[in-house]
Parts: C-alpha cells; sequence; structure tokens
C-alpha cells in the first residue's frame, strides 16, 4: 500500500478500520451514500464497483486518501476465499444451498420453464423480524428469470 | 427395490415418475397435503421425514406401496451430491453465498450479536414477481437467530 | 429403463443409439427441427429442455418411444461429471478460461461496466475456416450482458 | 522487487497502476502497439511473451523501468490461481465449458475428425453488439484444428 | 499490526505471546473472567465475540493495547485452516465424527426426531479421569435439539 | 448378495430392514445383546466387529442368515463416504472439531501434555436432557489419554 | 451391452478378453494392423478413433461383433479416471511431470521461444535398453512445437 | 535471506536473476559444469543437490555468495506446487501421463514384467528435430525397470 | 463375471469368499505358496502379479476357476480407493508418513546422499512383540536405496 | 520473530540454520541429548515437545536464544503441508500406506483383532544395510496395538 499502487484489498482495511475507528454502523454507511446495507457492505469490501459520486461521499464520511476513491470505482475480481466456506454463519447459506437447491429448482421450473433466477440482476434484504419463541433473520432476495436461450 | 427393502432414493424415483404419469404440479400436492411447496419437494425427494397423516395422503395421492408410505416417515441422510454445485440454476445460489455472504454476515451480527441464522429452524418461499423488464424470482427466508452460548 | 420410469439418461443413449443406427449427422438432425447444431445436441444429449413441437420431431425421427419425446421436455439437472475436464478436446476450453479469462473479463468491464456476459441468454456456432497453412475451428458467441444491479 | 530481481508480477503490478494514474484503456494500449486488447492484455498482466520492439513501447507508454521491459520478453508461467473460477464473469466461461463442451467437441469431431480446436495457435475478439433487448458481448475465437498423429 | 489497524489473527498473537510470558494456564484465565477454559480459549484465539467487560479484565491480566481490547469485541470470521485436520490430537475429532457420526445420528433421531444437535448454542467441558489402565480425557458435550421447521 | 459370497454392505442392509420390519428401536437391540445403543448401531452397521455371542443373538433377533452372523464377526474397513461431511446432523460434529478442536486441543496438553485422545479405547453416550428452554442433545465421551512415546 | 447399444467401454472390455484368450501380445496386434504398439493399444483401450480399414481386421483378428467394429471408428470421451494417478507405474510419469516439468519447460522456451510441445500432434515409443547394471526402459516422444500466436 | 540463514528458494532467485543480468543460456551454464541442460536447470532451481566441484564454478559463473554454494549441495526438498499443473507447457506432460500412460504401462508390462520405470535413476533430453511440416519437441527419457521384490 | 470375462476385482472377491468358507489365515495360505503373509495378501487381493506355480498352488488351494489362476499371473492396476484414507488402521501409516517423513527423509539423505527409499525393490514384514504394558505391532521393512542419476 | 515472539516455526529456522554453521549431523545431535535420531530431527523441527533439560542440552549446543529454548517444550502443532507428499522421498512412504496398508491392516486384525497400531505410542528406526547388490534402507517401527473398546 502505497500512495501511488493501492490494491482494492489494501482499500478494504482503511475502509474496516475507519468504520470501527468512528464507530459508524453498515445502516448508517448506506444511508449517507443512499443504498442498502447488503449493497454498500459488499461495494465497500471489494465485491461491486461504486459509482464516482458515491464514492466520493464514502471517501469523505471515512477519510479515505484519493487513491481508494478512484480504487472503489473499478470493477473488482469478486473471488471468495474457500470453495466450501468454513465460517458457521455463512456456512449456512451453503448447506441451504445443498438441502434446499433442488427444491427451490424445481419451483422455477414449474412457475417459469427452463433457465435460472440471475446473481447479477438480484437484490438481497437482510431484516430481524421479532418473534416470541426466538427473534428470526429474515432475508429476502429477488432476481431476474433468465430463460435458456434457444436458436 | 424390492417389496421388503426399499431405500429412500427408490421412494424418491416413485414419487418422481408417478407426478409425471399423473401430471401434478408441486403446487398441486403441496395443497394436497396442506404445506408448502418447497418444504413438499424437499421431503418427497428425500431430504426430509414427513408426519405420518401427510404421507398417508401422499402415498393415496401418487399410488405409493406401504413400504414406501412408512419409509417417508423415516429421517433420511440429507446428503447431497456435489460440493461445488454445477447445476446453473443451483449454483447461482452458491455463487450468492460466495459473493453476498459476508455482507449477510455482517449485517447479521450488526442487528443481532454473535451467531447465525438456523437452516433448520427455517423456512422458505419462491414467487414470481411480474416486471414489465423481465419477471423476477422472489425468494423469502426466515431462519431463527441463534447466539452462541457462552458458558 | 422401464416403460413407466425413463430419467433422462436414459433418452440420451437411446438418442445416441439411434443416430448411430441411422447414420444420421447433427448437423441433419437440427435442420430436421429447425434448430442450430450445438442447442439440439446439447439439448438432445440432456442439457436443455425441448419444446413439444421438436420433441415430437425428434421423436418420429430417432424412433423414440413416448415417454422419451416426454422427457425431453422436461428441464433437466444440467450436472457435468468432472470438476476439471481431461478430455484434451473439452480440456482446451477451461484453458482459454484460465488463460484468457481474465484478459474476456477485463474488457467486458471496459465496455460495459461492472457485470458479465449471460451463459444463459446465451447462442454458440461451431463451423471449420478453411486455411492452407492448416483448417481452423471458429467458435463465435454472444451472451447478453447484465450488469450487477444496484439497490 | 528490487533494482536487480524483479518478477513477472512486479511487472503486472507496475502496469496496471501506470494504466490507472495514466488513465488509459486497454483498447488504446493495444493500439499503441498494434496488436488485438485480448493479446495485449493477456501479455503485458503476465500470460504471454512480449516481442522486443513492442516491450519497448510499452516501456515508454508506461514509464516501466528497464528491467520491467526486459522481463516482459521472458516466457512466462502460465499458472492461474483457482482450478475453478470464483469471479462471477470469469466462471460464466467455465461453465460454457460445462454445460456446451460436449456439444463443442461433438462438432468438431464431425466437422474435422478425432483431433481438438488448438488453445495455443488460437486468437480471440470481444466485442459489443448492441441490441434493443440488452446488449450483447460477442466472442470470437479461431484455434488451429489439430488431427491425432497416428503411428 | 498498528496502532491504529489491528487484525483479530494480531490479538490472537498479543495474547498466546503474553500468557506464554506471564506463565498463565487457560484453567487461571478462565477463572479470572469467570468463565469456562474452553470458552476462554476459544474466545481469545479468535473464534468468538467477547462480552466488554471480560474483555477488558482479559485486557489488563495480558496487557493488552485498547485497540485489542475493542478488536476482542468484535464478531469474528470462524475460518478454520484445514478442510482435513492434519494435527493428530485435532484429527481424532474429525475421526469420531467420521466413524460415530452415523451412529450419533441415529440416536438423535430416536430420541428426539427429525432435526440437529446445534453447534451454535452449545458448550463443551473437557476433564481429566483418573484410571489406574491409563488415565482418559472426557469430553461432555450440549447442545440444543433444533427439529426441521415444518410449513 | 448370494449364499456363498455376502459383503459387510449386504449384512447392514439386512440389518436395516430386519430393524424396520419388526419395529426394534436401537434402545431395545442394544439392551438385547448387552451393549450401549451407539457401540451397538455402529458395529451392526458395519464399523465394528461383533464378539460370537452378541452376533449370534442379533441374528436370532433379526433372522440373519448364518452368512451374515459370521461377517458380523469379522473386522470391517471403516471407510466413510464424505471427507467432507453434508448431512447436517453430522456436519455440526464437524464444525465442532473445526471451531472448538484447537481449544480441545489446548486443553488437552495444558492437563496431560503431549499426546492425545484416543478415538480407539474410546466410548461414546447420547441422551436427552430436558429443558424448559428447549431440550438438549447430550454426549459425553471418555478416550484414553496415549502421550507421545519419546526414544 | 446389448446387440444395439455398444459402449465404448463394452468394446474395450471385448478387446481386453479376446487379446487374452488368444494370448497376442500388443506388440502382435500392432504388427498386424501395422501400426506401433502404443498407438494400437492406447486406441483399442478407448483413447483414439480408428480409420475403417484397421478396425476391420482388429475385428477379424480378435472375433468382434460389427457394433464393436464401428464403434472403434468413433471419436471416444478421453476421460481417465484419476486426477492424481494411484498406479506406481504411471504415477512416476506423473512425478517426472511434476519434478523435471519446469526444466523441460525451460528448455522448450530457450530453443523454440513461447509456445508448447503439442501432445496431440505427437507419438511415443518405448523400448528396452538392455544394461548390465540392470536393463532400462527407453520412452522417447516427439510433438509439433505450437508457437503462441500473436494477434 | 540473510548472510546466516538462506534457503534453496532464496538461492533459486539468485540463480535465475544472474543467468538474466549475465544474458546467459541453460546450454551454455550446463556445458560450463560439464552435465546436460535439463539436469543443470533442475538442480539449480532446487529440486537436486550439487556436487561440491559443481556447486563451486556454478557460484563462480554466477557470483553467488558462499553460502548460496553450500545451500546448493543440501538434499532439496523436492515439493511442486500445483497438483494439476496449470501451465499449458507443463500441463502437456500431465496430459500424456493420463491419455498415453495406461498404454505406457501395458508396453512395460509386456516387456519387462511386473514392475516400473524408475524416475530417480533417470535421465531426460530435449532436443529439436526440424521438420517442414513444422519443428517437433523431441523428449528422450530412460529409467531403469525396477521389478517388484517377492519375498 | 463370466466364464469368458473375469477382472481382478472378480478375483479378489473369489479368493475373500473361498478363504473365510475355509477358515483360512492369511499366515497358512502364504505358507502353502511358500512367501511371506503381506506379499500373498497383496498379491492375491489385487496388488501384484503372481508366478505360474504359486497361481496354480492357490488355484487348487482355494477352489478358484482356470480363468482366475491366469487372471492372478498378470500385471494388475494397483489403484487404490482414496486419497486421504479413512480407515483407522490405515490411516494411521499415513499420519506416520505425514508426522515423521520429513525425519525419515533428513535420515536417508544423512545416510545415503539424494535419493529415495524404493517402494517397489521393497519388502515388509508384520509381527506381534508381547509386552507386559501392552503388545505391540512390529513392522520391519527394507528398500533399495535409489540414488538420484545425474547426467 | 522478535524477543519475545517467537513461533515454533522461527525455532525451527534458528535449529536448521545452526545445524549447517555448525556442520552437525542428526546423528550427533541425537547423541548429545541422549535420544535417537528420528525423535530429536522430529522434535526439533516442530513435531513434538521437548523434555526441559534436553532443550536446554540443545539450546546450548546450537546458541539458541532463551525464548527458543523455552518454546521447543511446548506442545505444537503437528500440521504438515500437503495431502498427497510430493516430495519423491517422502512420497514413496504414502505409496507403501496405499499399496501395502489393506495388507497390513490385514494381518494387524489376523494376529490381534479389531484394533490399530498406535502412531503415538509409537517409535521407528531408520538405519542402512550393505548389500552387494545395492545398500539398503532399512525401517522399524513399533506402536502399541489399541483393541477397540467395546461398550
Amino acid at each position: 500500500m502505497t500512495d501511488d499502487i493501492m490494491t482494492r484489498d489494501d482499500v478494504t482495511v482503511l475502509v474496516l478500520a475507519a468504520r470501527k475507528r468512528k464507530k459508524l454502523s453498515w445502516e448508517t454507511i448506506a444511508a449517507e451514500i443512499g443504498m442498502s446495507p447488503i449493497w454498500t457492505h459488499m461495494m465497500a469490501t471489494g465485491m461491486g464497483a461504486c459509482p464516482k459520486d458515491k464514492a466520493e461521499i464514502l471517501g469523505r464520511l471515512l477519510d479515505l486518501p484519493q487513491a481508494a476513491v478512484e480504487e472503489l470505482q473499478e470493477c473488482p475480481s469478486k473471488d471468495w476465499n474457500r470453495d466450501i466456506p468454513t465460517d458457521p454463519c455463512i456456512y449456512r447459506l451453503y448447506e441451504i444451498a445443498g438441502v434446499f437447491g433442488p427444491s427451490f429448482k424445481a419451483m422455477v421450473h414449474e412457475m417459469f420453464g427452463d433457465g435460472i433466477m440471475s446473481a447479477i440482476d438480484f437484490d438481497m434484504v437482510v431484516s430481524k423480524v421479532e418473534d416470541p419463541k426466538g427473534d428470526r433473520v429474515k432475508v429476502e432476495m429477488t432476481g431476474k428469470f433468465l430463460p435458456y436461450k434457444k436458436w
């Protein structure tokens, strides 16, 4: 990490450190740039490109150097670390894909025909549902249906 | 597959063949046993145990032999075939866990503290959202938040 | 493989045997159903769902039983056998993804921004280019550009 | 990275930083050295050897030190990072090899006999096709057909 | 590791070094913060979030800087290093899961029905059982039973 | 599976079918041969050798042919199917080994010195603990401590 | 394996059985069809397509049914079983690729520039070299040099 | 890399840098120490131990410090980086082991009986064969035949 | 398994069944053919070729058909099932290679120089050592030292 | 590596450097501390805990700092680098486990019943056997037999 050569990983380190130092929640950061918390976290930790105006607000909010503000606007390599996640919180999403994936697939085909739910033209919201038997995590996702082209 | 020895995989084969022969949708089968389509498909294809009364309705609806009706009530091995799914429709769920998983984790911790969303005390609904720019697949999931025990 | 229970793999075996017995090229089969050879082969060997009218032509052309004609119209599991292909002809496509993939990605982002080329809303044509220094295989693919949604 | 010992990875870092600092597109860089953008990016990021004259132009264009200009002319190790790519944009190429690979293979054999499309005597062009239903990424590749030797 | 940017791994290094320098056992450290040794070790080496008051005691006991005390209160990424453990002491736990896992599963289903023992709402105690034929390691674990939701 | 050639897998199939047909719990079967349920299930499903007298009781209880009674007394290959278990109930044991394994190891070394808990001279009991906040699965294991030999 | 449906694996089984029954060496079989032993074995066990005239000689020599003679002329899937070979005789070739591969690569680049030795336009001969200190296996391979295309 | 502690990897870095700086080919370096190029490259890049006299010549030729000259004489760990090589030039050797390995094995057994070609008592020469249809890479290897001991 | 087509796996099944039916120990079978028990078991279960005279004795001792006696004399594919063994008894050998392997390597190099212990010109004896603190398994192996060739 | 924070890997680097600088063989070092060479190497390179008195002798012999002497007495993580070893000298041990492992297992069960040879209560000696046909490496190992507990 130098003035001249700053990778996306360097930017992520700066973002996380600034957030902790300034005691900001992701909810607050997201509100500042007018986006949802999931998208904001994903982009700010290196999984998406940021529009110029929002990168500049983020830069001011988190005291980022100009090189970081520019790097945030690049299209990053969206690689992830482990083929099979080990962190228990993320593993549960993977287990859901394994246990419920074929049922999800059956319903998509029954409702839409041969194709998939896009993971690109896609959004996700996470919220808390209070419940006397124990609060619940709610996840809502929508993705554009893409039918297989026939040619 | 004999009268005496019937595995859960044998039952799945019988279920899928009967459904095709009788031209029933999963939506219809689910309504017949009073459950949701995702749960019904998951259970009927070997990823869950079926209560006795519902197994009997399913047996009558799909002309299953008694041994199959009983096997449906057993707790199955919920193994899945491929560590990294290759079917494009299921892979997208896996990619979502990879790309958006860390952001999901960050929001869970911000809202609830250290813990996970259960994949067991869990439900999922898939529906269609009509959209002039292209219909969307909507997935809603809720799972009980489980805080890490401290002792 | 019985009259009642026929999997997609059974259908593929029947299709390949009939094609050899009747000495038909994929080019001919594709012309009979009015589609391209790549799509025809992909669908007829279990990687895609076939519209009803084309499945019936295929059934007559290859003397398939009615159960096979119906199975061809289902949405199949598009699983493939080996994470890293070993057949040299297919491996070369994998090597291309490894060696040229990052350059492909750079050009997509430079031309379109953050997003991907769809592998679903996608077509591929393979042809022969005669060349005195040795004939060349030509592959042309187009896929819809999908920009990452921001929300 | 010292004056004396500079690896190909060091050169890639210098190239990417200079390109960002000088705000040059790959299209422009490629035009400067009279080559295609895909080849230029592939070579400049460590997947190919550069002819001496083009390395020198590149050095002047990007202010590279002489050691980098020389390293660019070496035959690099063309290793890639992940057996199964995780970046969604590159993964789609891998999925295409999985889903369409056997059909590609069938057509190559039908048109040419037993052999492969070379991934070495090979070229690739990526372009944009405007389309009212959504612009498309177009990929054109040609590779020399290599018949299996018989001896 | 700087004053400003301290990762959880940095904290673990500091904790282990301080413990060795001060010649404290885990039993003692656990007693100081009023928790069990297993939980204390797990949390202090980066697998759990620490309540504020206990983090402060730990900070004083081990002379940790304030940034480390704060980092201990964050929810960490609970990743582990090797899919298949190689250290013989940990491998034996993995072998137990392989050899006795299906029997454990059969008893859970026989006693409780379809569901799992939680690994989150979970505790573990390790103790020594003296035995003239050779002392034994005793492990006691309890985890909440979670029944699969039906919906 | 013939009269003459019966593998251990064949015996497991016979055991599981007989148990279901006769509606016996593992608790009952274990009591009949005077052993614990975990050991009984493990041995009867192919992970251990059975003493002659207990194999004969089992044979009478489950109507097993003589060849099966003899096969039960052989030392089996204790191979398991999946390096990383996917069944959620067994996976949790694997996750425990990942998340809590290093802490278990630390306590074993602190109490006993350099060595391991044997997974061979080992026993395990699973029981139910009633709890108003939700019943708990209790697992008790003891294994002989084996110190590393020095020579 | 039926009269109508014969896979390449079926043909391999027939070839190996006939060879053993007729006590023919590969050297003899190769001489009969006028090819080298390595190519003959490779093709006859499913790794290459056979010209029509040679397939017919092979059919007469080994009493193969007509369906087998035809199947031998198809372009097979050249898949192999194990990513990392375990048979010690084949593993040594893999070890040679690991230990000597980088040196082989260095010499190819020093002599020819950036490119590869083709494994398709390729031949291999194995022979015995008598030596008083122990006979030696000699392997001679030639493959066309393919330079990377630049465009 | 210090005066006192120099690993074999450090020596390899020094060797490669010196070779480039002094513009020496492997052919020349090999001639200087009176060995073949393949052996010289393999040893000088960390895959073999060097006799004292040759290490000293190499030290003078490449201006290596005394610690490097000594390290070259040690027996190195001959680990290689990737189980399945990705560099196309080395991958082709791996593909040859996969496609032609079983045929190589069949010929070894036919000529010598049960045993292997040693990869230790082994030599390899790479040369260029000029050919109007395209120059060819020639690889000649001999390895001592080792029969399986019977006892 | 037919009269005409018998694989080595078929022979192994016959051998194991005959041994159990005739209640012969490996020690006895080995003595009958005048070889060691380890070699006898290895060869008779498909990991080695058997000399003709010993194959015939084995055939008479175990009532094997003539086709099996001939198959025993072939050089088998010595593939094994699992890259990382899971059976605890075999896993311990693998763990020994992991934990003690580098020390074994250091001693081989210190005593012999750069090279290996052959696993082909190799023998192994297993015996029981009575010991009041618990009987011990003794394994003695010798393998020819093979020095790396220099050329 | 600082005065305060020294890992076991740091100690290994110091030990290996001191041994080379002082030109000591493992045989000599082992004799100095009154232990066998295999155990000494294993412990001194991070695979075992060292008794206090021997650690102090080692410290004086190799001029180790006090922090290293203390670290040698800790119970280390006995992780090894590669699931499937690639160094040819260590790989041969792995191949022995693969090829001869099932025969070793058969003899253990025939002599001792169901159980394993301990890899913890275990010793190993490597020596040289002179032989006119080529010297041999001799490996002698004994491990306590551990019978599976029945409960």
